[in-house]
């Protein structure tokens, strides 16, 4: 998988809570990075995360199975990336979905439901988490919830279970 | 470079941040990675970093240059990678360098002057971080505080700040 956008949105952090959920909680290997260069100092941040049953080889994912877009900076850099046939979601406030891939496209209300029912964009990159998780179900909801209580402090883990439940909800939508 | 750890050391975020700094303010690329599989479980963290100034090609670190172990359960794993002539740096409280490595060994009391002098272990990583760039300059001490500054609330800059300069401190004391 790879998640995009931009470098306040928490994709780093999306990345490295479905990796621990992967490997910690489901019994999976995992291997996530970040790849910095010019394009680093341009806007569009990428996440990488490989989750497999079996030893990862090559740590870098090349055409991934599963893109996130959060912003159109993030969707027109990286959309041509996509595996063919595989899966493109992206936010519907932020992005454009103008390019045609070879790939099933989901557009999401992630950023607007967030912000009308939890009103702190801070949960954004926890929403769409829940939403891949329920859409993608290689990480259980369940495991990447222990893996947001071994990282946020206990103050803050109420709004991250309601923004993974709404991630879910939103998940699920798409897939009846 | 590779930092290791336990899981709440904050080895990740140490990595991650140099990572952006080198990226963000020092024009340098960057790729910075986390493998989990059976030994996430065990009890060992492992975050790898590569800084360039040309285009790096292999994103995983096989041999490092720089290898900081924080505690001993990383240090008894992750010695041996170590590259011929590079640079070893542990926690004086946390390791017990008992290994013969051909590799230029530092420890630094890292965990107690923290604990000393801010009394509270969260900025443990940052003093690590400190050190590492008193010693290696690879990256610059400012560029680490912009970076800290990017994702870091306000209030807990401070804190930070104090322990980035306290790892300047120690890490110049083990070159002069």
């Amino acid at each position: 998988m790879v998640f995009s956008g931009s470098g306040g949105q928490g994709v780093i952090t999306a990345a490295i809570i479905l990796a621990e959920a992967a490997v910690l909680y489901d019994g999976l290997n995992a291997i996530q990075s970040q790849s910095y260069g010019a394009e680093a100092r341009g806007g569009a941040t990428r996440s990488d995360i490989i989750i497999s049953d079996t030893t990862i080889h090559y740590p870098k994912v090349i055409q991934p199975n599963v893109l996130v877009c959060l912003t159109q900076a993030a969707y027109n850099k990286f959309y041509s990336i996509i595996r063919p046939g595989g899966l493109l979601i992206s936010d519907s406030r932020y992005v454009q979905t103008e390019k045609k891939v070879d790939a099933q496209q989901k557009e999401i209300a992630l950023y607007e439901t967030v912000l009308e029912k939890i009103g702190k964009p801070i949960v954004f990159n926890i929403c769409m988490l829940g939403a891949v998780s329920a859409i993608v179900e290689v990480v259980s909801p369940e495991s990447i919830m222990k893996a947001l209580e071994n990282r946020i402090p206990a103050d803050f883990l109420d709004m991250n279970r309601k923004a993974l439940d709404i991630g879910i909800e939103l998940g699920e939508a798409t897939v009846r």
